[in-house]
């Protein structure tokens, strides 16, 4: 049997893009700019790729990284480098060069596939990765060839392009290893496993009912979470990829316009752009649109815009260590006739646990016992199940702490509410302690972004003498609008607990993360320059 | 942690009941005719039911069978049993009392579950089946207690509603045993395991595109592969059971329209069926119907026909022995622009693997080498993956013969076209060599079903003193129509080549399985009488 040697009754999500390559042949895989591939030639571009790495030496085990935005070498990469048993290290492009060094090295990799408009993230710190044996220069926006290395193109023309076996002998070999952005310390290296990817990549399939005739649209970075398993499950149904270097708005719509999107992933912040844009440009879909959301919790107010363009909102949670989303706030037709602030603030919460993660729930900090289900009580976030990390690379400290008591412990505070849904209150780390009484930020926030006046609000503890910490906002402002501190906070004193209105407020844009998220320890380091907070 | 001596990471279709019952504790999971019960309760019952089976003894590796049709306590049985770690041994109901007598006895049931209707079914052979401990009557039609033993409400009642942990400590453990119809010799007790009910579970619904707001009818027998793992997959989601009796067109239609059904499952038969009823009855659907068919191989005049009425099928191919559907004629985009008639003549080929699936491939009888992609050389399908069974109960010999090289038999013959999709030409046995030459039943049955007259057909080879062996028609008409042998046969040589047309036709009723396949072998015997045909 000639299929006998590729395949594998190991659950590898590797294995999907074996089947689709048969069954939609000559259908559209990718989609990059003007370029189309079939999933023909994905496959014989995968097994290229992955007969070149062979060629090279590389073998089972052995970390591979890259440099790349999400353009077809990135997609390419989860197949080619888990099919001959290597460890994909997909690396975030806005790190600065000393951190990528730094990931490059503690994760062994012995090879680094960098775009050419990234090639400055490496050349200073070539002395820093000694392990690296070769580099790929990858020629998506021109020819230069900034590295000493092959052109990418050049490199797969040294492999072939025949089916290669699937080197998987147990679920949970590494697959891939991800980088945490490390708001303290050292980034840490998450790990994940052949089994993990091939349930998580089909259970994000299931909650965002994709289906063969899907357009997925790649504006969620796929050097975070494997982009939450899609690279694997969005080629298990056959549906197609459309690639996006740059996560820009008027492109963005442009591309849901020209290459008939369906589903797209993004974090709130991104909703938030595309909202405004929308807005400015007066743009109005003229086909369904999806999006799957998370990466912070969105305010109802963000879900709300959203939904006011005719855009349906899955609004998912998760963590790096969880494959990307583990909860999803799963719709109940009984929502349906409720007031659109009502469902908002309903579809704003965190939810339940996705159908192939099973397990989750919050616990109180000291016992572990579940916290009541009041949505009052508040108490950490933990999960169990088949899309959670095997640990941290090389750190088995860090790993032993995060999986205290059997569990993953996420570092989100959140409730239960009485209906089994989840909601997030803060991260631990973030969380205000104002005279004994916890303030969540996120509470704080999802108020002032009602305020009409507010694109963007992050909100942190300062320190305070008299209450030890004291809630400030920062916030950015729609364009046109010129609110003061005073309105800010009397908004807040109208619509809050008086307490947990900012006793300050500062305007201005927010530190961000390349995924979107807010980094909110950057705006707490100025804050408590000198001083000491609490440690969690 | 309360919760963690209930949780599992193993794969088992059980836990899916554990997470749909907090997710929606209050939705109606189950419908029976006035009847509702809600995810809280038939997790409720499901406890019960597995709490009250531990008092009685049974323990982990058990066997329990229901004699049931597709009533709640046949979804409870689904849960319950495999959550102590029994196994269930759904038994189906058309087979006689000697057959159900065999199966119960070689199966080493140790209790058995007779819904009252069927008592008769076990009265007769009580001294047959002594490992039998006791017995429970299900009084879903009256009050009548025929067997000795609790009516299953109160042996219910002795039982706790309190979750139980799910005794799975191997993802290969046995879950369920289902024997074939066994057309020749005894039946088979095909074994299936927790693993490949989870992954199929979730399959079917990746391929039927069901939802949490999907209502699913059981048309499709639960002692028929398990409801092709249908009760496990549609309780992941959180969609609605809404169960029958009886599978009659008027009942169906009836139901499709109370409780706005969405999805059914189905043989073809069954289709011929409702077909003719909305056709008598001037049925028009108001709302979208999705209905999967397997079992025997559909014309392409009968999903024609289906589709007509604004139904939309998908068509899958499977066996017991490979938990139900392995294969999807999965629909192509590029296939929409063609006419009606030939879109129906792709869909009704057998297609290619299930994403769980992956495997499967049509093989040389001799060589096990894969046949040329070419639609032409026939050779017999296999399979090999997560849904195959681990073997036969109690008998290695036919589990080693069904396993010959490594990849599971089928028994059916089909050819590969050059798109990589299989279409089945027959079954090994009932495939007609005349003259040297082989006639595939299901490419002639498929003419005669595009003769105006014909509701049914059945194609059988018949002896033949010069030819060996000659195709002969069973034909049931349509009402108030009154074709001849000769317009049969005349139409076929004038759409097939002639050698393929029937010497004979005859008219009449089908012989059928409780699942609606045409038993070609009933037909077969009586042509055959006291001669000796070719063993496959």
């Amino acid at each position: 049997m000639q299929d006998a040697r590729v395949y594998n009754d190991l659950l590898t999500p590797v294995g999907f893009l074996v089947r689709t390559a048969k069954v939609f042949e000559d259908k559209v895989a990718i989609v990059h700019g003007e370029k189309r591939c079939t999933y023909k030639e994905f496959y014989e571009r995968v097994n290229r790729l992955a007969s070149a790495l062979k060629k090279k030496g590389v073998q089972k085990g052995d970390k591979v990284a890259f440099i790349c935005p999400n353009i077809p070498p990135m997609l390419e990469a989860h197949f080619a480098v888990p099919m001959i048993g290597a460890v994909l290290v997909a690396i975030n492009i806005r790190l600065s060069a000393s951190e990528i060094a730094y990931i490059i090295d503690h994760s062994d990799s012995r090879a680094v596939f960098v775009d050419n408009e990234f090639a400055d993230l490496i050349t200073p710190v070539r002395d820093q990765i000694p392990k690296v044996e070769f580099l790929v220069n990858i020629c998506d926006t021109g020819p230069a060839l900034p590295l000493p290395g092959l052109e990418y193109e050049a490199f797969l023309a040294t492999g072939e392009p025949d089916p290669l076996p699937i080197e998987v002998d147990d679920e949970h070999q590494v697959i891939s290893i991800n980088y945490t952005s490390g708001t303290t310390g050292r980034p840490k290296g998450v790990m994940y496993h052949h089994r993990g990817a091939y349930l998580n990549g089909l259970g994000e399939q299931l909650e965002f009912h994709t289906r063969a005739d899907s357009v997925y649209l790649w504006t969620l970075p796929m050097f975070h979470c494997n982009g939450w398993c899609f690279p694997w499950g969005i080629t298990a149904l056959g549906a197609t990829h459309v690639c996006l270097r740059k996560v820009m708005p008027d492109e963005i719509f442009r591309l849901i316009e020209k290459e008939k999107v369906t589903h797209l992933c993004a974090a709130p912040t991104i909703l938030i752009g595309m909202s405004a844009y929308a807005d400015e440009k007066q743009i109005k879909l003229d086909r369904p649109l999806n999006i799957m959301t998370a990466g912070a919790p969105p305010a109802p107010t963000i879900i709300a815009n959203m939904e006011k363009l005719g855009i349906n909102i899955t609004h998912t949670y998760g963590l790096t260590e969880v494959f990307g989303p583990h909860s999803v706030c799963q719709w109940q037709t009984k929502w349906e006739g409720l007031p659109p602030e009502e469902r908002a603030r309903l579809k704003a919460r965190q939810g339940v646990p996705y159908i192939i993660a099973q397990h989750m729930d919050v616990v109180n900090l000291e016992t572990m016992e579940p916290v009541p289900r009041d949505g009052q009580t508040m108490g950490e976030i933990v999960m169990r199940g088949n899309n959670v990390m095997l640990g941290y690379y090389k750190d088995p400290e860090a790993t032993r702490q995060a999986f205290a008591g059997g569990w993953f412990h996420s570092g989100d505070l959140a409730v239960m509410h009485p209906d089994h849904y989840i909601q997030i209150m803060d991260r631990k780390k973030d969380i205000i302690i104002s005279g004994g009484e916890n303030i969540s930020t996120v509470e704080v926030e999802n108020v002032i972004y009602r305020h009409p006046d507010v694109m963007e609000v992050a909100v942190i503890p300062i320190p305070d003498e008299k209450w030890g910490e004291v809630p400030k906002a920062f916030v950015k402002v729609k364009p046109g609008t010129n609110p003061t501190a005073e309105d800010i906070i009397r908004f807040c004193k109208e619509n809050l607990a008086r307490f947990k209105a900012p006793k300050s407020v500062e305007f201005g844009e927010l530190p961000k993360t390349a995924t979107g998220k807010v980094q909110k320890f950057k705006l707490r380091e100025k804050e408590w320059a000198g001083r000491q907070r609490r440690v969690n």
